[in-house]
This record gives C-alpha cells, structure tokens and sequence, in this order.
C-alpha cells in the first residue's frame, strides 16, 4: 500500500471506515504558521456525514485532534499529527459483504491483493480513508492563502445529465456561492435541478455521478517539474487517486481535441500591470484553453480542471455477484451512503489541490532559492 | 526539474532537442533479462521523425547505444545507460524564438520558472526528451512479456472530429492491425479519412489534435497501491507527463457520469477458467466499465484508458504573441514539426504504460512476497 | 523535517515529548502477518523511562494502542497507525529552557533552523520520538522472524572505559543474557563495573556515554542495493539518525584501517550445507572482518557494527550557555533524564536495524521475482 | 540496484569498469550556473588513474562531455547528462575471475544478488563507478561555493598506522597544501611516510587502508532535517556507499564516548560579530566536539568527520577462495590496482560530501521560504 502522496510537504494517512479512528501525518509544513483545531475543522465539517439530506446519514462530528506539531497555536517544522475518531461505526450492518464482493467497489481486488480484507464498510477502501486528506489540506490551503493568496474553489458542475451553463460559470464563485446549496453548485437552478434528480435516484436505491471542476486564482507563473513531475500530471494524479474518479481533463481537455490548432492556441498579450494577476509576470494569454499550465508549467493564468466522478457504486437493489469461493450470488446491499458523492467530494478536490500545489511551491522555492 | 519517474524501475531522461543527444538511464531493472540494442530499436523506429508523410520530416535515425548494465546479451541489475545522438539539429531555424513566445507552447513558463532557456526547438521541453521514455519503455515492455505474457496496445481512436466507431474497436487490435496505416488507427476506413484530415490541415499550415486509447491484456489482478498510489492514478500520472495531453480517463470515463449507478456497475461472474484470461483468479466481471481496475487495483479484466491530445501549437500561421521584453510582437512559426502528434504517440503511450505497470507489478512481487 | 523512513517499509514518526502523545504511521507491512498489541508493547518495555534503577525515573507505561491496519488479529497491507500518549509530562519544569539554550542540545539549531521551538523536554528533538522507531521496529523484527528467521540482537559493549573483553562476546548472546542486567551488557562482571560507573556519575550530576554492538544472525546473501544504497550505508544512516550518536562502523572498522590486505581479506571457503547457516548459499568465509556485507550486499555472514553514543547532553551541574537574545547566561539543568542512554538504546538500535533489513529484505524479493 | 541519490539534487550514476563508458544524469541543478567541462574536469583528473606514482597504472584520461542542461554556458534547470568513454579496458585481464570469487570483494555477494555478473574488473562494483559522483558533485560543489562560500575539504590522516599529529591539523588546510604530495596529507613529513609505506607494500604485493578526514567551512546553522535525515545521518550514508568504507565518526566520535558529559558538551558563547564565521548567527561553541551538527542540524561551526577505509581487497598474492561451483581454489589477482585507495578517494569523499550539503541547503530552502 502506499498511502504517502508528496516530496517536500509530505501527507501519510491511514484508518479504516469501521476501526477506532482515522488520521493523517503531516511532515514537512513550514515552521511559524498559525493554526488550530478549528482551521481544519471548517474543511471537516464540509465533508462530513450528515450534513444534508442529500448525503448519507451516518453521524460523526469528525472532530479533529492535533496531537504533535503545534506549540502555542504555531506549526513548529515537526509532523503533525491529526486524529478523528470514529463514532457511528456499525460493524454489524456489514456482515454480508464478509463472503460476497459488492459489484464495482474493491472487495475483489483487495481480496486478491492482501489476501485478506477488512470487510466493515470498506475498510480501508472507504471514503473515510479522505478525512485525512482533507484535514491535511486544510493546513496547505491555509499556508497557501497567507503564503501567496492562492485561492481553490471547487464546485459541481454536472450530476447525471443535468449540467450548469457555461454561460453561469464564467467568474471566479465565492465560497458563500458555493455553500449556497446542499449541491455545491454555485448556479442555483441548475443546483435545484440536481438535488432533485439525487432524492428521486435516492428514492428508488439507485446512485448518480458527475463533474466537479475545480479553478485555482493566484498561481504565480513557473510551478510544475518536467519532465515528469507536470503540475497537470500531479493535479491529474492526485484526483484520480480519489476514490470514484474516472476521468481528468485540464484547460480545454477532451473537448479541445476537436480543435484546430489555429483555433486553440493561447495568444500572448502584454499584461497590464494595472489590471489581473500581478503574478501572472509580465505576460498574460487572451485565452485559456491551457488551463493556466504550458509544458507542465504554471503560466500564471487560472488553473482550471475537471474530474469526473463514477455513480456510487453501492446502491439499494439486489445485484448479481460472487462470493470469496468463486459461487454466484446475489447482494442486497445495506448500510449508509451517498446516492451521490459529488457535494461532499467538493472539499476532498480542494483538499488535494492544496497539496499538490503547496508542494510545488515549495519545490520551486528550493529551485529559484539561488541567484547566481 | 524532475526528470525521474519510478519507484522501483526507474528512469532518468535527459537531453535537448537540439543538443548533442539525449537519452536516459534506467535503474532497477530485474537481471537476467535478454536484451540487445534492437529490442529498443525497434521502438524508436515507431516514434522516429520522418517515418510517413504525415509526420515531421526531421532526418533522425535516431540509433539506440547501450552504454551499460548489460554483460553478454543479459541485465545485471545495475543502471542500463542509454544514448541517441541527435543528428539534424538545425538551431538557426529557431532564432526567432530567442526572444519571442510561441503561443501554447513551453516557451514563457519555462523562461518564468528557470530564469534562462534553450531556445532551440523547445530546448528540454522538446517532445525529443519522449526518445528516453520509449527506449526505457520498452525495456519494461520485455520484461511484462517474458514474465507475465502481459500485452499493451495503443491506438488513435480520434483526430479532430473524425473519431473510429466503437463497433469497430471491440477486439484487441494486433501489432499489424495497428501498424498498418501511418496514423495508427485499427480501423482502416477510419484512417483513411485521419489522415486526409492531418493532409488538408498542414496544407494551410494548421494542426490537428485527437485521443489514443490503450488497451493491457493479460494484467493479473491485484496491481496498484491504494491511497494515493492506485493504478489509475499512475497511469493518469504518466499520461499527462506527455507533451500536448490534456485529459486522461480509464473505464467508463467522463461518459460514465451520465449513468446510474445500476447501469454502471460492473456486476461479478464465476470465472470460466477454460475461458478467458486465467489471470483473472476466481472471479470476472460481466462489463468493464471499471476499466480494468476496481478500488486503484487492478482486477484481472481489460485495462482501458483514453488520453486526449491538444491539437500542435507550432502552426505555419502568423500569430499574435509576446517577446521577453513584454512588448506585442508577432510570430511566423518555423520549424520542422507534426501538424498531428498522435501517430508518433501511439510508442510513447505504450511506453509510460509499460513503465507504470513494471514498477507496480515489482511492487506487488514485494509485498506479496511473504506467505504468515 | 523529515520524518518518513524506508522505501518499501516506511515509518513516519511523529510527537514531542511534552505533547499530549507520539506514534508512528508504518505503511507497506505485508498482509497477513499475526499482530496484536503485546507484540509491540514487550519491545516499548524495553525502552521505558523508569525500567531500573540507571535510567531515568520519568513515570511512562507507554502503552500503545493499535488504531488501524490490523483486523481480526492478522494485518491487511493497511497503514498501521500506533498511538502512545504521554503520561507524565512537566513542561514546568522546562521554564529556562524556553530562552537558554542547553549545550549541546538541538535547542540552538532547532531556534536557527525553524525559528520556533517547542523548549519542553526538547520538544521534538527529545529521545521520546524514538517510541515511535522502537513499535515499528517491532512489527518488522516479527516480519523478518516469522519469514526468514532473522534474529537481531544488539548489547552494550562499552560505557565510559570500561570494555567488555572480546574473548566474552565471541558466541551470539541470548536475548536472555542481554536483558539479565540493567545495563544490558552480556558480559556480567563488566555489566556490574558499568552500573556501578554509572551509578557514580549520576551522584555527581554528570554523564557517559559508549558504544553498542548488534549483530544479526540468519540474514540471506543478496541484501543491499548499490551504489547507494548499501546496506552497509542504510544500516550507518539509520544509527547515524539516533539522537546522541557520533559514530558507525561495521566489520572491522576503524581498527581495520591498521591491517594490511593480506591480513584483513576474508578468504572464501567452500560451505559445509550441514554445518553453520544454510543461508549462506554455497560460500563462506573463514574471518568476517567484511562484518556480513560485502560491496554493499550481505554476504549470508553475520552482520556486526557498532555504533558510538556521546556522553548524554543534560548534566545537573551548571554550565555556561548563551540565551536567545544572544547573551551569555549559566544554566542549571533540570528536567529527568538518562545518566547514561545506552541501556535503552539497545532496543531502539535493533528496531533501526530491523526497519533497514525489511525494507531491503522487500526490495529484494521485488528484484528476484522474475526468472527469465 | 540503486544508483540514485538525493531529494532535490538528484544524481543517477552508471556504467561499468570495462563497459564503453561510465556518467551521470544530475537532475535539479539551480538554473543559471555556469558551467563548463573544465569546472568538472579538474576534479576527475585529481581522481584519475595514473596520476602519481602510488595509484594505479591504468591509463585513463577521463575526459568528461556535458551532454545536455547547459546552454550558452549556464546550466537551464534541465538534467545534466555527463559522460566519460572507457579507454583503457583490458578486459581479457580479468578471465580468471569470471569463475573465482576475490575474496573481500563484490564478486561473490553480486553473484548471489543478481545471478549474473560482470567479473571484468569488478564491473559495476568498480571504483570506476565513482567517477559519476565526482562529476556530479563538481557542480554542486560549485553551486555551494557561489552561492553560499561553503569550501568542503578532505584530506588523508592516516595510512595503515602513520597518523598525522592532531597538532598539525588545527588549521583549515588549504587545497594547495593538500595538493602538495601524492598521498593527500596535508602534513608534509607525515605525507612522506604514508608514501614510503604505500611503496613498500606494493612491492610486495600487500595493501593498506586508513582514514580521511572532512572538513567544512562556511556553512550556515540550520541544515538537516531530523528525525531521520539527520545531516550526519546523511553524510554518514553518503561515505558509507564509497566503495572499501567501514567506519564513519563525526566531531568526536569513537573517542567522545570516553569522556563524561561534564568534558564533552560545547558551551556556548556569544558570537562576536567581526571574527569568524559570519554565516554562524548569533551563538557559536568555544569547543566543537559536536563537529558542527547537533540534533541532526549544523550549528555553524566547522563539519568535521573521519571515513575509515580499509585496505584494498585486490593484494598481488595468491589467496585461497572459491569458484563459482563452490569448489575451494587459489586466486593469483591480477589486474591493475592502488595499493592504497586514500590518495584517490579524497576527491571523492569531497564530491559525496558536497551532494549532501547542497540537497539539505536546497532543502532548507524550501522549509524557510514563507515567513508567516
């Protein structure tokens, strides 16, 4: 397993849906920032059980304990250490899934990995696992903000076929439009739209999927680490290491392979101090279809990029499976989830947003520290 | 920079594009294995400038030196150094590009992030440095074949609007199928008219963009490193490290958001061991939605994703654009270039497929290593 | 910092002394292995302050306690959260230290480095982060037992001058022999000489230090990876990291250094499969001046190394010292602590080396898993 | 096998003793140093085979060639591919090690290793694999040198039992004085003995070892990142990879495990800001037992530390071994060879030396950057 993710600000989380507690280690965060239990509580409670009438009802308050790295409400340099234990598990609730390995979850897969398999909600392959990503991205988003006034803003743009206009999602959201809705759709119609389609799937024990795209303000120019190391091949990375993820696409992504390159390029344009992103140095693009990445570099635009996410697989209907002796079987699954994971995955995509560029900004601190 | 991908078999590249070589050296590779300069010649040769008319003339042979790790034929475990030599750099073609940005290329952010940059023809962000990962990829593709009979394939299903109808792409395609025509698309009315297409566009001095698919037979269940090193999220990785990516899905992708959760599943069957891959252990899926890959772990079916590629920045147009002293310039674009990246890409998608699926299997090895 | 250790077997430590707990994440443990609290708390009983009569009198039970990784007695490849609060913190008692900085102590290149400092107890520099190496440790050494009947045993061979005599080391010594005494030297009439020294330092409010031995038995040819990573190397950076350590040797070591060739070689002879460590595959040596390793890799010998312990930095006598404003100040020590750390090194000195073979135990089992 | 080194200055060293070449691949050099092959050349040729009358006859000129990340004269961020041709293999020297195992040498454990093996001149066990790390630290030696005034300067202490008097070692010698004799002692009368001895047992076909020492100056307080990448830690691996090293010891070592706490600890002093080391901040220690490191960070004074190497393994006599079917045999070494590897390892200790300082310094960068 390798539940360590990061080169200088290093995140290593651990935990399973159904055992004690869940948390995260967090090595390598700058020394001197402020930070309580409450700067990342806020981010818990965005992705907590129970929120909504749209998300499962599984109650945990998800609070969250530092134990190790803060000295009078300061980051000392040392691992931080985060714990959230957890309080509603119902271990009982599992007991089929024991010997039959729900369709299109990992119970097959890590029954065939480990040779053996906490069974209890998951396990380790639960969402839960995402506490401490979250909890990890609350402190980079945090040295990120006073650092360099980045700003991360995820929202929904698509459940099943009900999809917000573009013409809707032009400006930067704020976080109040975002939060406006159990959706986190900052277009409120089309929001009402998706709530509704959620609670009617709900209804009848089905599941639904969509898009969450995420924008980040701010980025100065010259992050990102090729050849391998692209801020796009990280970002790409750190969503598709989200449970339920299926599919990434930066800028103008799947859609601008049906571009002419005439039609697709970024023009530059002198910036105009005055005006935009101070940051974005001395030149800006009259477009984005890069998604504020050119060879994997930071280009001082707007970073913008959408993940898909897969309808939950756990769903209310009988389905046909096998169990752990290769017989058929049927499954009716029982305990709590989310009909749609999308609102409570909005945090999660910023979470590992924050990571992925923090540690790039620090990387390319060491890189420019030496001026010759 | 970083240069290095790999946890176990890893690789180093390194080079320019108009720089005396480039290369790259690769470490970790199991010993014993047979292997000469044509097993990696050959792979070069599927990506070498100049191989059909609709790919940059560039006159490279681009001939393959091992300069290390293998003794009489065989690996022996220390690092296999490797080298090609360009051989027609033409660095005066890119003088104007000293002091101008080409729109959409790596030319500004490299300039903000470094400080200084090699010119001439993209300098490191050249897809040249790509020579590295196909020599080391298909070190690692011999590898999967002689120990696992495991086998990869990419194809072009898209470029720009003309895209292969699915009906065509049930089967896996053959080496030959693949190979037949110069845009690397399997089916041949469909390739047709690809490359037509690629034809007209650099006839105004336009470019074409498109999606590669790739296909892994033969994957034994159980690859991928949950949390954050899930199998998905390395190939995603790897894909967009590539020059001109733009989008990455695996399995049902972004079209898979549009269904219900009991249309999406993949529902388990009894594995027919007399049928189908015996790789698959005790159980198989009746659809592939997943993709071949269930909780980040690979589970025994059909690997299947789908990269995007952006149409090539280098047009032959004029267009507007910035020189490093921030003044509006414009630029008329010179330089040998693809007016479609696809076909040569179709090698190096198979290459970082191979490296992903090397280091994740050495991994398993490892961790399944010990029977309590 | 840098708190994370091992490639395939990694550790990430993590709390102060005075916080209100330490631990340790351990990601990458086989499946399977047979693991319950006791198996970890039987080697922190080796460690804990207040054991004897010569260390120091800190009232800790350090008890850990299991939060994840583990289900139904047997581990699952999860990450292996351990959790130990502290007990009998006084940060009080730490006042002066808040502004003085303790000679050499980390206090001054802590305030340097991070510009913060958690002053109580030395915050995160203390011995106490050790707890952390010591239960991962434990979960390794019971890997390597139960997979390759690997034993580890390290002892005391040296406090201030007194020296146990070589003609008493000669046999590997029983865990049995090493925990008979206080100071955990298997020689008893040199144990006593070092309580008692010891014992004598203390009434006079200084400190001394020594060396430690450790020895490895049943080790496999085939262990280490050149050029780097020896394990030699690995094994020198793993005691190196201890706090209080200022020297490594293996084999014959410095002394060594006074041999010509001819008298320092160790001669190959041809293994008698009956006899001695079947390990040893076809070869032995007549002499193990090598100390087990050769060009970086076991050579199926023993492994032996020492490493040497400075006297402990806090003394109860005063001392001058400069605060951190930068005036010259006097200190007076307080605070509990260690006459003489080595007794408690001795278990921490073999989880280190138990964390080295691991993981390069893995990584060799990922090397030679394919025959081509 | 792992033939890569460092976090942020990432070296990848290869080739083989006999093979066509031996290089590096250096990713993560600042961008904008210059740089020219001369800048690495002067520290292989102090390496180089053949340059005194006590190292080997092997005539090598090792003449480096800078493949890539240099443009115009300054390194551009890429990685920088350096190459040095083999000219003088005689690989039919060697014949009869392809089937006897030199006793205290790699043949055997690589055999084990790897199940194949290139016996010519050891192949990759080579000091010729040295070359590499020479080259690569060359650059960083001079990145730390512009940037920082760090000066790293090795020399010989000891050869078999001649040691250089502590009293003619107070002084930072100079490189001229180091450069002054063939042996690298800086103490000329003490440099004429080692030369006598190392003529003596070469005529006999015998060998000896010794120690060298480092010294650093001019680094600042605040490097290393505990708890595991202590910059001891860290020097202490990096020596211990060097082929032939068997002991490491920093500030005190061995001999600071004889003195009590009271005789050992540093005190501190207020620093007076016109004399010394400007870089040591506001506190500097009246003594340096600590050899500049304490709690695994620099504190500014001097790093001090001794490698101890042993005597060659190749002596010109005949020695009883065994062969590769486990049958005892002699062994009549044949093949160029130093009697004594210290003249020749004194730029290496310093080019490792340097990799590990310029990767904390850059890594302290990072940490350091954001000032909340």
């Amino acid at each position: 397993m390798s539940s360590v993710f990061g080169k200088l600000f290093t995140v290593s989380t651990w935990g399973e849906s159904h055992g004690p507690a869940v948390g995260v280690v967090v090595d390598g965060c700058p020394p001197g920032l402020p930070l309580a239990e409450a700067d990342i509580q806020v981010e818990l409670d965005r992705r907590r059980p129970g929120q909504s009438d749209i998300v499962t009802p599984r109650a945990e308050e998800d609070r969250v304990e530092i134990l190790s790295g803060v000295f009078e409400g300061r980051t000392t340099g040392a691992p931080i250490s985060l714990l959230v234990r957890n309080a509603d598990a119902r271990p009982g609730a599992y007991d089929e899934m024991r010997e039959k390995f729900r369709p299109s979850h990992a119970d097959y897969t890590y029954q065939e990995k480990y040779g053996v398999r906490d069974h209890r909600g998951g396990g380790r392959s639960s969402a839960r696992e995402t506490i401490g990503r979250v909890a990890a991205g609350a402190i980079a988003r945090k040295v990120l903000a006073l650092a360099a006034q980045i700003e991360i803003r995820a929202f929904v743009t698509q459940v099943h076929d009900i999809v917000a206009p573009e013409a809707a999602l032009v400006n930067f959201p704020s976080l109040a439009e975002v939060e406006a809705n159990a959706v986190r759709c900052p277009h409120p119609a089309t929001a009402a739209a998706m709530i509704e389609r959620i609670k009617q799937v709900r209804s009848v024990g089905d599941s639904v999927g969509g898009v969450i795209r995420c924008r980040v303000h701010g980025l100065p120019a010259g992050l990102g680490e090729p050849a391998f190391d692209r801020l796009e091949a990280d970002l790409g990375k750190a969503m598709l290491s989200l449970p339920a993820t299926k599919g990434f696409e930066i800028g103008s992504g799947f859609a601008g392979t049906r571009l002419k390159g005439s039609e697709h390029n970024d023009v530059f344009v002198p910036a105009e101090p005055a005006v935009g992103s101070a940051k974005a140095g001395r030149v800006r693009t009259a477009t984005n279809r890069s998604g504020g990445v050119q060879g994997g570099i930071s280009n001082g635009e707007e970073i913008v990029f959408n993940t898909a996410f897969k309808p939950t697989a756990t769903i209310l209907q009988p389905q046909q499976t096998v169990d752990i002796h290769g017989t058929a079987t049927e499954l009716a699954a029982r305990g709590r989830h989310d009909p749609c994971v999308l609102p409570r995955a909005v945090p999660i995509v910023e979470a590992m947003t924050a990571l992925v560029l923090l540690d790039h900004w620090l990387r390319q601190q060491a890189l420019r520290a030496i001026k010759f």
